[in-house]
């Protein structure tokens, strides 16, 4: 079958845009099925700078600098476009500019992760009326394709659980914790010099980009929406070198830990911190990668890992995305399985490790080890460590066996009204 | 869209196909978008047994039991079939059945990889001229994705390497070597009973069946056909413990690695043992587990794992690429890239470990490493071992820095020829 060229519009020409922009015209085996029709950005002056410089085929820019607008209105009413690929991210204009978009009957193709977990529903049903694709296999672990897998390739299986590792800055920060025994504060700097971790770092280390990204995941996999706010979030900013010293000790490491599961009773979904054992595979995962750990019933444990940002990585999902609406493909997201009932933290049964600061004194662990089992928590170790100094002071780590979320909340309430207990309890989850 | 239901042929009910029969029976998911229609079969009494037994859905077992027929004419002329599924296994009779279904402009989904990786361009051609699809996601690492990610969600990628882990009984094996420090015949007989291994292993411990799935991926990612005899073989039978315990005392695992990488100078592909650093992740892929990683220009390092082998994977996959078949999908694979240079294992630049028997006196290394030199090959290092008897023999293990195939070999020829090297020497790759 012969298919005629499919002319593309971007909206904003930033890393990413500008690679998309490069390869659509620079690969043979693209520019064959594409052609940019328009580009959209606020500034056409300083974007043909940037498109000048950066882009450097020289016969080919001329071409490209006459499709730069800025006027919307001649961009969205241009009946030449079939795909808008929207790269600008957050979630305003980029959801105005999609919906306008899928209204016009414009394929979309878009890797931004705000957009898509806020209005996942509504834009697909925005695009089945309107008789377009939405695609945004960027938007979670960049070029991983984790999104079609989900939706596409495991229509079969029942999906029992998703577990990921999908924030590369935090997964930088705490591998580099790890690896080289510095402190969150320290390795945090660094990864802003180095450009991991943007100067405002909250998104990534408070785990709402993860909490976006899981999000997405799971509600493709159970084919219903999961209210952004059922998934418990956590970040990683309280987490010290002592508590990864100590972790390591027990055969541990701390990641940060994007989970969503289908358990008998409904669903949960979180996003923290969790010891995760040296075991595991996922300890594993190191640096900026992203690692999605899949359940299946058929398929058992599937497992894939890769480079989970980065303008190359995220124009490989860009580019496949509209690869997959040219050929048309099966990925077909469904959100209509009907509400489910969304668990909350307290319910859940869990393993967990707490550290505390407490005086050096008899009675203390006595003291706490009854709150626990008045609590129906039962603990499976304990280990006390001298700190250096002369404040009397010791650490007192403790692994629990399985416990619900309640009755562990309630136990360290009580725990934290001890007069001996110094500090705020440190508390991370473990992973089974 | 509402699309009628298709209707399925399956032919041979074994352990698999027992398994895909059960799941389009009584997944509701499945059974809202296919039927079987028929099941051709050798011998009709003895699947009654099988199925009445084994399946246990009494109410829909009496129906499924009147589509069993023994009758190819009758089977293949079916009007009413729409896509067949061939699950036997081997070259013939599968060869003459799947070409005759495509003939008769069936859709075809097999987990064949002898059939695939033997006939795969004549296949797909048959299959295109008769404008039905093909699927063979099972051939290759049972339910991971990874024929559907090279030749739909990486298309926008040029692929440059692939390396796997995809026979699940070399991996056995060769894991329980590690990790028990137990030798190859005492594990081999383990696996047997455990049902690891076949009773004739030939085909998984000499890396036939890698061979197969390697040319398969190979084919599919760089576009046109890796002819079967251009792969180079190694099995790992010649493995010892020994071997097993020098590679973990320099910081190694032995894997069986299949290779396929696209060079300057052309395509080299191989199945071999090797030497993986234990700080790679292909080194801890234990068990049955299969392992792909995928490097490609825009993705990166990719990297897929799972349950390579078993009927509730390979069934996922069977499963998947009919859901394809149904909703129609962007699997097109073209082989038509034209023929490429392959090179052979002589061309080649590699790393090797070299064990070797020899007797225990001065000069036996200075021959040996002067005729390294003369051939160009640098030692990267040497160890000398002695073995617990007077028999007078010690082991040397050597590593070589890079060097090409045929130095290699000329050096290895001459080494062999030394009066005092008293076995055939060992080789295994190290994998960079």
């Amino acid at each position: 079958m012969v298919r005629s060229r499919l002319n593309i519009g971007i909206i904003g020409i930033g890393n990413i845009g500008l690679e998309v922009f490069k390869q659509l015209i620079s690969n043979s085996q693209l520019s064959e099925l594409f052609s940019i029709e328009s580009v959209l950005v606020r500034d056409i002056k300083k974007y043909t700078n940037i498109i000048s410089k950066d882009i450097g085929f020289e016969n080919k820019v001329d071409i490209a600098l006459e499709k730069l607008t800025d006027s919307e209105d001649k961009f969205f009413s241009n009946n030449n476009i079939d795909v808008i690929i929207e790269l600008i991210g957050g979630l305003e204009p980029a959801y105005s500019f999609v919906k306008r978009a899928l209204e016009y009957k414009k394929h979309v193709v878009t890797a931004n992760k705000d957009l898509i977990a806020t209005h996942i529903e509504e834009l697909i049903k925005l695009s089945k009326k309107n008789n377009v694709k939405l695609r945004f296999e960027g938007s979670v672990g960049a070029g991983i394709p984790i999104i079609e897998v989900l939706s596409d390739m495991l229509k079969q299986n029942q999906i029992q659980k998703i577990t990921g590792i999908i924030n590369g800055t935090s997964n930088y920060i705490l591998s580099s914790m790890f690896e080289n025994s510095s402190n969150f504060e320290n390795v945090l700097k660094e990864a802003q010099e180095l450009g991991f971790a943007e100067s405002d770092p909250t998104n990534d280390v408070e785990g709402f980009d993860a909490k976006f990204k899981i999000d997405i995941l799971g509600s493709i996999a159970f084919g219903s929406r999961i209210p952004l706010k059922t998934v418990y979030v956590k970040g990683i900013s309280e987490i010290s070198n002592k508590d990864m010293n100590y972790a390591r000790e027990f055969g541990y490491n701390i990641k940060l830990l994007a989970i969503t599961e289908r358990k008998p009773e409904g669903i949960y979904s979180s996003v923290s911190p969790a010891l995760v054992s040296l075991a595991q595979p996922m300890s594993k995962v190191g640096g900026n990668y992203n690692a999605v750990e899949i359940l299946g019933d058929l398929v058992g444990n599937l497992w894939i890992q890769g480079e989970g940002a980065g303008k190359n990585s995220t124009s490989s999902a860009v580019l496949g995305d509209l690869m997959g609406i040219y050929y048309g493909s099966n990925d077909d997201i469904n959100l209509s399985k009907g509400r489910e009932k969304y668990l909350t933290r307290e319910e859940i049964i869990l393993k967990n490790y707490i550290r505390l600061s407490v005086e050096d004194k008899y009675g203390v662990l006595s003291e706490i080890s009854g709150i626990f089992s008045n609590n129906e928590i039962s603990i499976a170790s304990v280990i006390q460590k001298d700190i250096d100094n002369s404040s009397g002071v010791v650490d007192l780590v403790i692994m629990t066996h399985d416990s619900k979320g309640i009755n562990f909340d309630t136990a360290i309430d009580s725990v934290s009204k001890i007069s001996s207990v110094k500090e705020k309890p440190i508390i991370i989850r473990i992973n089974d």
